[in-house]
């Protein structure tokens, strides 16, 4: 499969879209960006990369952390965690709190913002020094030292968050959340902070295209059974309420962040990250989206 | 793979679940038959059968056929159906009704009840004889003749079915439903009324697993793009509530129906249908699940 | 008081808002009244009667027929009914449906359709003759025998009513509906499509502003503990959603229609009835509204 | 009307209820207070007073305290302050978080905790010394200056009331609360801490039975059609959900609160108030509902 001709087919076809959607504004820093960033980077578990445009820049991963704050929780808590926050979907995002307040502050899945924080939750009881640890297990799966938090934007969604603010605080009047509200927050909002470019994406979620190993070293991070199951929640909830629209037409576990970062993975055989600031209605990068929708098509790679 | 090996292993296994779980009640047709019956069949698309217990045995489908009629539906009115119905998972029961309101009268996804009734609905604007061409659609993809549907079970349906009744006037009142409430609702008991037994299902789920094409005859009912994407919903919305919990178990592609089977496929490899009539509270067969999780974990063929 | 002067001025005052607001439209029926219609009767308990515009005009009285049914099914089956049916506000119109899910089929009040077609349920369940000794009692309490169903709007209800058939099954389906769904919403189309005059009207509700007695024959209908519980759901659950916003403004029990009547008592001194068939989009009367408002501001009788 | 002999008839009636419900526990503070405690004060507008039991005993008026802090937001801000809440009843209690998401932020009444907090946040808007300020108003309509809050208790629910503050938060994100969030969540813990008697409350309600001047003094602290709408508002909306119960039992404008007392007044008669901490499963007391029930049944002096 020639990888790098297709990336760049895609980056022509998707042309037409590229004044689609809107930058996420919701904080100060991310508006900042230039909107017509545009990053692919595509990485096979025999070690070939394939990529074009600014896939060497780096921008804020966002929810894309939840995936590696979840891999760190499965791999210290294990089975446990799933007594704290459930698998399932959680249709539209309008039901998210009273969702919550329906099952008892039990979040539906651990990639929906009330479920990361639960997530965050058990990792400040598990972890020494929370953030410096995070942020290390996050450059050892990435293969890379050189990434950072960045503290203007953990701090901004600290004075923006209310929301995120507000959903800790629920969970917290339901038991869910055992340590001190504002140390969890602090920990989430700097976890998605973390800034990272498509090549150390793509790297880091190599991982989850092979068996939870790291392809360069062969360490295991997490069990076969174990990425199976987090592949399986990425598939069925990994981008907000369009998670049925991308299983439909991408057909790839993935995960979505307001940055306009999306990575997904093929199992076996490849990671791939789209990097485009511009968002849908649903917060998905709306270039992200059509270039994996392109990539799945041209190269017959759907899971299903 | 030593498939029928791992079917008897599957079964010996289960065993300590056997009296897990409740037989449908909700009409009395469904709560006559026997709760120990328990059957599997898989079907490779070389052709290769594999079976346990009762898999000649035929059973009420029920919301399996929601697979069947989709499919007719796509094959006949195409893209157009996305307008009418979603394709995200509906999150928990109870958001059901209040998620229709809220959006409409456009269902989630074709496979809850309210987005069968109007996939049901699109089919009696296409078909000629509605019944009687669905019935021999399903003949035809199963390879056999010998399906019908059961009208005491279908006319039970309609003396019990109230809130499927509730749903399809409502569906109506939202300019969802073009033909007859009453039309609707009878093709829609009626299609739950088929009876099929573990190898007829297994053959008729060889489809899916096949990008839309007949293993037998070569003829193409799908496009490979329909399939997959067909195959897509499943993962999502099969389930009920527990769709997310069949992914991350058992990490295939699947649909289940209340009287206790359970379809699932594995692309390019094969089909299986378990049948056992015991179901959890979500509403899914116990044995059927715990037996597709043992057999995606001892043959390593979970999707993901 | 000058009533009459009074009723004067405000048919004055809220000129300036003749036009605001919409004719209903869901069935053909209603559509066809003439918008510009205007008409408020007062009656005192003491029998002096003060009118202005189209007060002798009948119009289709729709829910204001709940506040006849429920009184006549509390005389019928005294207490046991608030077991079928609650006594709370239903909040928002969007709660209706999944309030009903949730809280397992028993409507908030009586006076939502919910809780009307419960209503009409225990009627059918004691009348010997439903439609015709339901019509007598309007008749009786009005002192008026020229009450009438006017068929073609109850048919229409039938043909358009969907939302009211798809509430009448899912309360069948939770076995609060005794009776056949059928002859329930007949029942119920039939009680909605009352015609009666402001005068009409006026006249049978000064039963609730004179403690559950006809004031012309004494006879007793309710008791005075009866009376008063029944101004109460009126009060609180009398108007839609709109409940809050009528008894913040014109402070009296009452119950509006989507006909475009609105009839209010003040306890122990009139009954008053308003009719103009511009509706806001709360589906209460524009100019009824404004009407009893600047009565009890001019009167100062508002009960608070 | 002997109302004294009254008062003792009802503490005799009520004696069989005497051990239902449940001491508010949610906070370490109001668990403390004795159980059995039962105090009544009514207070006529010719300045009779009438008691029995511990009616001079102080305890936590908590929710009733949304009363005055509604009032003098009213007498600060007049109408504008319905631009920011509503005057509809919420429904049932699960609904208050998913409500204030549809409708964008706007709280259905200002006696839900919601509604509370943006009264609150008003006042920090208007007030030089929020608290203090505060505390006087309230003196200055009890006509008493031995009135304080309880630190500790404003404390506990800082520790603990994860609930109002994550509310707080959720009206921030849609920007329906303009000060610091931890300014106003204090100011609402310290109004709900404050501790009156039941004299001392029926003194300051006695306002709202008087057309809004106090009776000593002659001083008018809310016009008579403000009066009018308040006590309005807490007919449809003072007893969380049990607003239309209360409606439909006693028959009186009243607010209630968790440690346990229940504040009512009958326009140009009297003001009541009720004290007994064991609640109902509802929030409110036990023997506080009953008692108003037999006052306004023996009395005949429901407003209906």
């Amino acid at each position: 499969m020639n990888y790098s001709r297709i990336l760049h087919e895609i980056a022509a076809e998707i042309t037409p879209f590229r004044q689609e959607g809107r930058v996420a504004a919701y904080i100060p820093e991310l508006a900042k960006v230039h909107p017509d960033k545009f990053g692919i980077h595509l990485r096979c578990i025999d070690g070939s990369d394939h990529s074009f445009g600014d896939n060497e820049e780096k921008f804020s991963i966002q929810s894309i952390s939840k995936v590696f704050s979840l891999s760190l929780a499965i791999s210290l808590a294990g089975e446990k965690i799933w007594e704290r926050v459930g698998v399932e979907p959680s249709g539209n995002p309008f039901n998210s709190l009273v969702q919550l307040e329906y099952e008892k502050g039990i979040p539906r899945n651990p990639l929906i913002n009330a479920g990361a924080l639960v997530v965050a939750d058990i990792l400040l009881s598990h972890l020494e020094r929370p953030k410096i640890d995070f942020l290390n297990f996050v450059r050892k799966i990435a293969g890379d030292r050189d990434i950072y938090f960045n503290e203007t934007v953990a701090h901004s969604e600290k004075e923006w968050g209310f929301r995120n603010i507000s959903l800790a605080y629920m969970l917290k009047s339901f038991g869910n959340i055992h340590n001190d509200v504002e140390a969890v927050l602090d920990f989430y909002f700097h976890q998605c902070s973390i800034e990272m470019s498509c090549r150390e994406l793509a790297n880091a979620f190599l991982l989850y295209a092979y068996h939870g190993e790291l392809v360069g070293t062969g360490e295991t991070i997490l069990t076969t059974s174990e990425t199976k199951r987090l592949n399986a929640i990425m598939q069925t909830c990994g981008f907000y309420d369009e998670a049925g629209e991308f299983t439909f037409k991408v057909g790839l576990p993935g995960k979505s962040g307001v940055g306009g970062g999306i990575a997904a993975i093929y199992p076996q055989k490849y990671s791939v990250v789209v990097w485009s600031p511009r968002l849908n209605e649903k917060g998905n990068s709306v270039l992200g989206m059509k270039a994996l929708e392109l990539l799945t098509t041209k190269t017959g790679t759907s899971i299903f």
